[in-house]
């Protein structure tokens, strides 16, 4: 698998629409846009829907976390091992809602990686991105917690933050994907976003709350594209 | 729903064998050692794994952990409403591999019960158990930890601490349901759990190592049917 | 020792009076009232004072903390032997700011005792003070966390938390010495505790943030000797 | 201050001799020392004795941990400003006993700073030291957790380790002090230590269990300034 920018990585979280057959239908948008523009569409549902929608869509599908613990006793946690088997070709790792002790990410990171499964480590502050950037995941999501869930999107609010990380993290780790996220909202924030640098976003409530998500993921899609083309 | 006593919970935990086909075999195993007996099978496979295994079978299956968490922001955990949509009836909370705030418990047990589910809390000591019970749970299971996966049964090495756990939760509240777990191997380890006072037991490894789950269960039901007449 | 009511027990919690010489004056203060009044008065100063406050007041010192550790390996922790040496005489538990595992508070518990100490066992709903009642700590102090820090009293804003509170746990454990807190401001919030059947109160900010400590602890200290009297 | 090598950190753990007149006495054996020899010792003892400790040596004395918190309500937790005020001049962030989150890391140690604190951030592999050197501590010490109280050398059970930690570090950070621990029991594991390119040790229970504490840091102490010679 190849994770070619533009990338928009829809992570479900728990709303409410997280579940059941809202679940699978937004799974199902992400993939008719992924199909129609070519842009790469990764969704995250709940641990509980990953089998759900990975046997309808063909768009990787990443768990939203993972516990590093080896298959055994660990009532109640999830091993990279669960989530791969349940479909899961990826993991959100420290997620700024589920955050993670410095050695367990890395532990996270490694046991993924044997498991099978890419790596999305998030991380709150650019020097965080940076530290993390040693362990090698497969992509790298800096979000300023402030603006997550706002619609006050980093691009606009902090781009900063956003130069900034990427900066840090190529001067750590070249080879890393770098993603942005915290209120994206729009297509256009997807434009800026890889104006400045990264290779994508990592977005939530703007698709999970949408009236019509695939116009939204579409538009972003889009708007991603225009934003490479005028980078080439 | 009844659960009516001898009661079997099987837990699954993480085991290799908790996961996919195997996961769903031994939920097959269980629904019809409980079809022939009539004794109450229970199932709690991993997160990942309740919404396949409770498409397969008509016992109740139930979740390891669920956290205290509303539906929104909350990227990674499984609040309650997530593993009802996957298709539990019931929950475990605080195992002792998964321990909880004491307030969170009694949250949990309160979100679980708002969206329809049983409850079984564990408890490491008696006296949780009597603390829990404040919280009014479907069922309580007392476990001392240091029998957990040893093959050596709580009913054999600490027949007081099931008696006196008993004792204690009724004291506190005499209608929950007093389950003991720990080392739990065989259909006479169950007889003994009965004998002590209890409704059943929390069993994991004996089934889920087993080279026969089947007949493992179907042992443990039976004997557990003979110890509750010999009360009658 | 005894903790006869009425009871006030002052948390510094880590506001910037809680430290050094103003830390030293506070307890001064509380020991003055308790000198002249005859109430009981507790401080209970950050752990990194315990020391320095020890040596310098008469009236008992309480740790708000302690990890349920044992000697040895365990870096950064406090143990109960810690505070004790230092020269605490009892424990602040559980306080809503700093939960614990539902089995760390019974082990904190026996394992204060064990080391001397007194403790008192925080809880966030009535339901919570009935379930660590079990568990026989000297005091258990009910504070409804929504409350605390605002000076709007408990005892004004939900007395039947208070009544509530006490009736649990009094049917669990009648020997336990019942406290309430949050928002508690004034004598008169200490009078009304008292009236609805507590012991005294817990409290921090208004004493710790107060131009005149003494004054606001001397108002206390006498409006619940007042209201003792009513009682009697 | 200027932190010269060879270093020696004493980390007092919560090991009985490291309260009361014992942990006085061995920071009396380390000043000793460090006046004999010109040889930089710090002593870290628990949180409760930083006061009565710092009050009688005038060599640095750390906090072995402190909570990334403001000032304000944080019952029972410890700001960098706590230690400060009770005579600490530094603090151990993030020992393999008390691991923080990443993000945790990067706050304590920037909070750390601006309380004017020197910052000694521990590493469980060399992965990690680099993660937190993109942090800026004084010190980083990386600490194999499964040599860590063995008296089995790090120094010699895995070099490798050692000197992969210097190297990733310095790759990231090359102003950083690198240390290194983990069953550091004599000075000819802390001549090892420096040989392999660090600039002292981090270690613990091989001085805080001697019979002879001055002996054993003093010795460490001789053999570290020997191991520096020879590099010159």
């Amino acid at each position: 698998m190849k994770f070619k920018p533009p990338i928009i990585a829809i992570n479900y979280k728990i709303y409410p629409q997280a579940f059941g057959e809202s679940a699978v239908k937004i799974a199902k948008s992400a993939e008719k846009v992924a199909r129609e523009t070519g842009v790469t569409v990764i969704v995250a549902p709940p641990l509980t829907e990953i089998y759900r929608v990975s046997r309808e869509v063909e768009i990787p599908v990443f768990a939203q976390h993972i516990d590093p613990i080896k298959l055994g006793a660990g009532t109640g946690y999830t091993p990279p091992e669960a989530v791969k088997e349940a479909g899961a070709v990826g993991t959100i790792i420290n997620h700024s809602e589920h955050q993670l002790k410095a050695t367990d990410i890395f532990k996270a990171v490694n046991m993924a990686k044997n498991a099978g499964l890419y790596t999305l480590v998030c991380a709150d502050e650019p020097e965080i991105g940076a530290a993390v950037a040693v362990f090698k995941p497969t992509m790298i999501a800096v979000e300023p917690p402030e603006l997550i869930g706002t619609g006050i999107p980093v691009s606009k609010a902090k781009p900063e933050v956003v130069t900034r990380s990427v900066e840090l993290i190529k001067s750590v780790n070249k080879d890393v994907i770098v993603l942005t996220g915290a209120g994206i909202s729009s297509g256009e924030d997807v434009e800026a976003a890889i104006r400045l640098g990264t290779a994508g976003v990592l977005v939530a409530s703007a698709v999970m709350k949408a009236k019509d998500p695939y116009k939204i993921i579409y538009d972003m899609a889009i708007k991603g594209l225009k934003a490479l083309e005028k980078q080439a």
